[in-house]
C-alpha cells in the first residue's frame, strides 16, 4: 500500500493532503472501522497520532487546536458510536467557526450494499449511511468516499472547504477504501485554500468606500470581533490597528485580539454590559469598523449594542455592509488585506494616527482585597496580572467566562473561550488541542486552563492525556460547589445546581499519572483565601510551568461576576418585554 | 404553579405521568433551558433528581436503568449542548431496545419565533428546532411542545410510545412551557401502555399453529434472545421454559435470561462460535421457538446460525414467522402470553416436559490454572463462579463481552452488555442506572461492573456519581494495556491501540470521594496473578459488597478470548467471500 511513485493509497493521499496544510498531529479515538485508515496514517511520517480518552473530548481538542494553529484540526472517529459521541463538539466548532476535518471510518462498501446488521447499526436492513444525515446541520461540506474515480478530488474539495469556511467538514471512509490506489501526482498540485471573493473589482470599490468613511470621520474606531481571529484575520486586524492607532475595542469572544496594554485599547465592548464609559465612547464614534462580528447574546450584552447602520462598517465573513448597503457573500479577508495595503501607503492622508481620539477610560480596579475569602471581584483581575505575554489562556463557560473580561491582558494572549456555543467541559478537551498546537508552533508562552469544578467533571479524563503526552499546562480549578452560572440564572439553592463535592482535586494529577512512581512531576495547590492565592501566583517556580500543576481556588457558590448578573438583568428585561409585546 | 385541583403545570403533568410508570428517579444534567422544568420536577414528591457528570453518561445510565427496571428511564438534558452530547447514548438505546424518555429543555417559543442568535444556536437566523431533526433516526416518537391545547395529549402519546416500542422518545420543552396550565383531571385516566396487536383472532391462530408445531415436533427447543427481555417478556419466557422444560438456549446478548444451572439449559448459541456441541444440538432440533431475536453479527456468530425457516418459529417484536410464513407487525408479547396460558392448561397434551431431549453437553472447563499470570481462558469462568443469585452484572464491550459467555451464571442474574451497539465506556454509565434501578426495586443482589481500562477512561467520572449517591458496586477493571479487542482485529502492535498506562486505579475511588476524609469507605485491590485473584474473590468481606470496591486485574495485551478470535475468523472469511463474489 506504500506509494509506488505514481500511485498512492487513498489513506496516505488523505493524510498527505492534511500534512500539506501544516498539520502535524491527528487526534481521535480508534475503532474497528478506522483501523485500516490509521494504518495508512502511520505510513505518513509527517503526521503523528494522538489518541484521546473519548470522542467528545477529542472533538473539543481538534477545535482548540484549530483556534491556536489557525488551520483545521483533524479528528478521526469510528462509525456511529464514535462520530455520534463527537456531535456536540462538532456543533460547537461550527457555531464558533473553529472547524476541523472530521474523518469517520465506516462499514465497507460491500457491507453497506448488503445492509448487514453489523455492530454499530441500528436495526436490520438499515441504510448504513443514516448517520451521514445526522451531521448535516453542523458541517459546511462532506463526502462519502464510495467511488474510486472521484475520491481524490472529493478529498481535495472537502479539505479546501474546511480551510475556507472555517467550519467542520466530514470525510466518511468505508473500511475497504483506505487501500484504494489513487494518482499520487495529484499531490503535486497544491490545494486552493485561499479565501477569494468572486468580484475583485467590487472589493476595490468597497475598500474605497471604507477609506472615504475613515477620511470623513471625526472619531472613527475599530471593533475587532472573534470571527476576525477565526477566519485568519488576526494578524491583519492587528496590523490595521497598528497602522491606524484608532481607538480599538474587543468583545467577550475576541478578548486578546489586540494588545490591551496599548494606549489605543479602549476596552471590551459588550453593549450595556461593559465597563463604565466603554459603550458610551464607542457608540459616539461616527465610524466603527466592525471586523468579524459574531452577534450572539453573550457577545453583545444581550443584544444591547447601540450602533446604527450609518455608523458601522460591517466586515463579516459572509458580507460587507457600508452605510446600510449590504454586499452579500463578500468575505472580509481580501477586503481587509487591500484596506491595510492602502492605509499603509499614506496613513497621513487619512489623518492617522489620531491619538486625540484615544480614550481616557481607566479600567476600574474591582477589588483591593489583600486577605480573606476569595471573591469574583478579586480573582479575575488578579489572574489577569498572572498572565505573561504569549500565554495561551483557556477560560471555561460559567463564572470564569463572565469574569475574565474584567482582566487586562498583557500583549499577545491567545484566549480560547466558547461564549457562544457554551458547552461546559469544553476547555478541558480544547486545552489538549491547544497544547498540541503550541508544541507544533514551538510557542514561547504557557498554556493556562481555568475551569470550574462542575465543568471539569464533564471531561476530566483528558487531563490524563496532557500527562500522557508530556504537556504541562497550569490548571486553575474554580471550586464553588456546583454550577454557579446556573445558580445565578435560576434556583440558586436548588439541589439540581449541585455537583459532587467529594472529589479530591489535590490528588487528581497524581491519580492520572503525574506522581513519584511514574517519574512525572506535578504540583497541586489549594487556595481558600486571598493570601493563599497571592502566595501561589507570586511563586516564581509555579509561574515557570516546568511541570503540570493544578491550583484549586475555593469560592462562594452564591458569588457571581458582575457581568453575569448584568447580562442576566438585560436578558430578563428583554424577554419580559418580548412577552409583553406578544400579549398585546 | 402548584396544582390547584383542576389545573396542573405542564412540568408537573409530565413528571406525574412519568411517576405513574413506576419511575422514581430522573437522570440528567441541568442547563439554563431546563431549569424551570426541573423546578416543576422538584414539586413532584414521587420523583427524585440525580445529576450525572455529563450527558452521554447520563444517557447510558437511563439505558441501564431501563434494562433493569423494565420501564423507560428518564433523561433530562438542555438545548443543543446537552441533547447532542447524549446522542450516542440514545442511539445505543435505540439499537438495543433499552429506550428511555429524553426530555430536552429548549429556547422559549418567543425566542424561537424571533430566531434569536442566543447561546447554543449555530448561527444568526437559525431555525431553533434544527436539532430536533438530528435525532430523528434514533427515536420512535417525539413531540415539540409548542401548542398549549395539545400538550397533555402529546405527552401521553409519546410516553405511551416509549413503553410500547421500548425505543427512545423525545419530548422537547421550550423554557416558557413548564408553567403552562393543563387539565389535571386527565391524570386520572391511566396511560395505555399495554402492547396489543390489532388482530386478536390472528394471535389465536398463531398460537394454535405454534402449539401444533410443538405437538408434532420430536425435538423442540427454545432459543431465548435479548429482545424477549427488552420487550418485557423475560418472565413469560422463563415461565414458558419452566412449563415446557424444553432444551433452552440463550445468545451472547441474552445470557442470563433463564436459569443456567437448570438441567434444560443447553448453553449459549452463537452460530459457529459456540461451545462444542451447542450449535449442532440446537440446529438438529426440528422446532426452535426463537423469542425476541436480535440478529446482529456478534449475536449470531457472524451470521452463522444454521436454522431453516421450516425449523424456526420467530417470535419477534415486529413480526411472527411460522413455516416461512411471515406475519408483519405482530408483537410476540401477547402471543407468548396466550401460548403460555395454553401450555399451562395441559402440558401433557404436548408431551411436556420432555427430559429425554435435555442435552448432555458439558460446559468445558477452559483452564485449570491455580497460579501464575491471569489468562482469558481462566478469568471469565472464575468471575462466573464469583457471581451469586440475583446479582446484576454489567459487562463492558471488548474482551469482557466476548469472555463472559464462557461463564455459567447462577440463577437470576441480570446481565447488561451492549454487544450490538458496542459503544465502549457504556457500562460505566449504565452501572449508575443499574444501581438506581436496584435501589428502587430494593433488589437483593449486588451490582458488579466489569470494564477494561480503555473503556473506563471514556466515562470514568461517573464512578464519582456512584460514590456521591451512596452506591456500592464491585468494579473489576481489566487492565491489559490498551484496546485488546482492537489489537485482535487489526494492528496488534500498533500504538493507536494503546491508552494511557499512567493512571493509578488503586487511588481512583479515593480521588473520586471514597476515602477517610469524607468518611466514605472503599477498598481497592490489584491482581497480577491467579493467586491474587483467588484471594480477592474468596474474600468473604469483598464478596459482601458493603462499600464500594475496585479490583484491578492485569492481563496480557495480546491474550484474547477464544470467542473473539473465533468471531473474527468467521467475519474475515465471510468478508473475503463477499469480496470474491463481488469481483466475479
Amino acid at each position: 500500500m506504500a506509494s509506488d511513485g505514481s500511485k498512492i493509497s487513498m489513506g496516505q493521499y488523505l493524510f498527505k493532503r492534511i500534512s500539506q496544510l501544516g498539520v502535524q498531529h491527528v487526534l481521535g479515538v480508534p475503532g474497528d472501522f478506522n483501523l485500516f485508515l490509521l494504518d495508512e496514517l502511520f505510513k505518513v511520517p509527517e503526521l503523528k497520532w494522538l489518541g484521546a480518552c473519548n470522542e467528545l473530548n477529542a472533538a473539543y481538542a481538534a477545535d482548540g487546536y484549530a483556534r491556536i494553529r489557525g488551520i483545521p484540526g483533524v479528528l478521526v472517529t469510528t462509525y456511529a458510536v464514535g462520530e455520534l459521541s463527537a456531535m456536540n463538539g462538532v456543533a460547537g466548532a461550527y457555531a464558533e467557526h473553529a472547524g476541523f476535518i472530521h474523518i469517520v471510518g465506516m462499514t465497507s462498501r460491500l457491507v453497506q450494499k448488503a445492509k448487514m446488521c453489523i455492530h454499530h447499526t441500528l436495526e436490520p436492513g438499515m441504510d448504513h449511511q443514516i448517520y451521514v444525515g445526522m451531521s448535516e446541520p453542523v458541517r459546511s461540506a462532506h463526502t462519502v468516499l464510495m467511488d474510486d474515480s472521484t475520491m481524490a478530488e472529493e478529498i481535495d474539495r472537502v479539505i479546501e472547504a474546511a480551510v475556507k469556511t472555517r467550519l467542520p467538514v466530514y470525510i466518511y471512509v468505508p473500511m475497504d477504501v483506505p487501500a484504494v490506489k489513487l494518482d499520487a501526482k495529484r499531490l503535486e498540485t497544491p490545494l486552493n485554500t485561499q479565501v477569494e471573493n468572486k468580484d475583485a473589482k467590487l472589493e476595490d470599490t468597497l475598500v474605497q468606500k471604507i477609506l472615504e468613511k475613515i477620511k470623513g470621520a471625526s472619531n472613527p474606531a475599530i471593533l475587532a470581533d472573534v470571527l476576525a481571529v477565526r477566519h485568519g484575520g488576526r494578524d491583519l486586524t492587528k496590523k490595521l490597528i497598528e497602522i491606524t492607532h484608532l481607538p480599538s475595542y474587543s468583545t467577550p469572544l475576541s478578548k486578546g485580539v489586540f494588545d490591551e496594554t496599548s494606549p489605543y485599547n479602549n476596552g471590551l465592548y459588550n453593549g450595556e454590559v461593559s465597563f463604565p464609559g466603554v459603550s458610551d465612547t464607542l457608540e459616539k464614534s461616527d465610524v466603527v469598523l466592525n471586523i468579524g462580528p459574531l452577534l450572539s447574546d453573550s457577545n453583545t450584552g444581550g443584544f444591547t449594542r447601540r450602533l446604527t447602520e450609518k455608523q458601522v462598517v460591517m466586515l463579516a465573513h459572509d458580507h460587507i455592509q457600508i452605510d446600510g448597503e449590504k454586499f452579500e457573500g463578500v468575505h472580509f479577508l481580501p477586503v481587509l488585506k487591500k484596506l491595510v495595503v492602502e492605509l499603509e501607503k499614506s496613513p497621513k492622508e487619512y489623518n492617522l494616527p489620531r491619538p486625540q481620539n484615544w480614550s481616557t477610560i481607566e479600567t476600574p480596579v474591582l477589588s483591593s482585597l489583600t486577605a480573606g475569602p476569595i471573591t469574583q471581584d478579586y480573582i479575575w483581575q488578579r489572574l489577569g496580572r498572572f498572565l505573561r505575554p504569549n500565554d495561551i489562556l483557556l477560560t471555561e463557560a460559567g463564572t470564569a467566562q463572565f469574569g475574565m473580561p474584567d482582566a487586562t491582558f498583557p500583549a499577545n494572549i491567545q484566549h480560547v473561550t466558547q461564549t457562544f456555543w457554551s458547552s461546559i467541559g469544553y476547555t478541558v478537551g480544547a486545552c489538549l488541542g491547544a497544547c498540541v498546537a503550541a508544541k507544533e508552533l514551538n510557542h514561547p508562552g504557557r498554556v493556562i486552563l481555568i475551569v470550574g469544578e462542575g465543568s471539569l467533571q464533564m471531561t476530566v479524563q483528558e487531563i490524563g492525556s496532557y500527562i500522557r503526552f508530556g504537556f504541562k499546562p497550569i490548571i486553575f480549578v474554580v471550586n464553588n460547589n456546583g454550577y454557579s452560572i446556573e445558580r445565578a440564572i435560576n434556583g440558586p439553592e436548588q439541589t439540581y445546581n449541585e455537583v459532587s463535592m467529594l472529589w479530591d482535586h489535590q490528588s487528581l494529577l497524581e491519580m492520572l499519572g503525574a506522581r513519584k512512581a511514574t517519574g512525572i512531576q506535578s504540583r497541586s495547590f489549594a487556595c481558600k483565601t486571598v493570601e493563599e492565592v497571592e502566595k501561589v501566583l507570586d511563586d516564581e517556580q509555579f509561574a515557570k510551568a516546568e511541570y503540570i500543576q493544578l491550583c484549586e481556588i475555593f469560592m462562594d457558590q452564591f458569588d457571581y461576576p458582575w457581568r453575569l448578573t448584568g447580562q442576566l438583568q438585560v436578558a430578563r428585561a428583554k424577554f419580559a418585554k418580548m412577552a409583553e409585546e406578544a400579549e398585546s
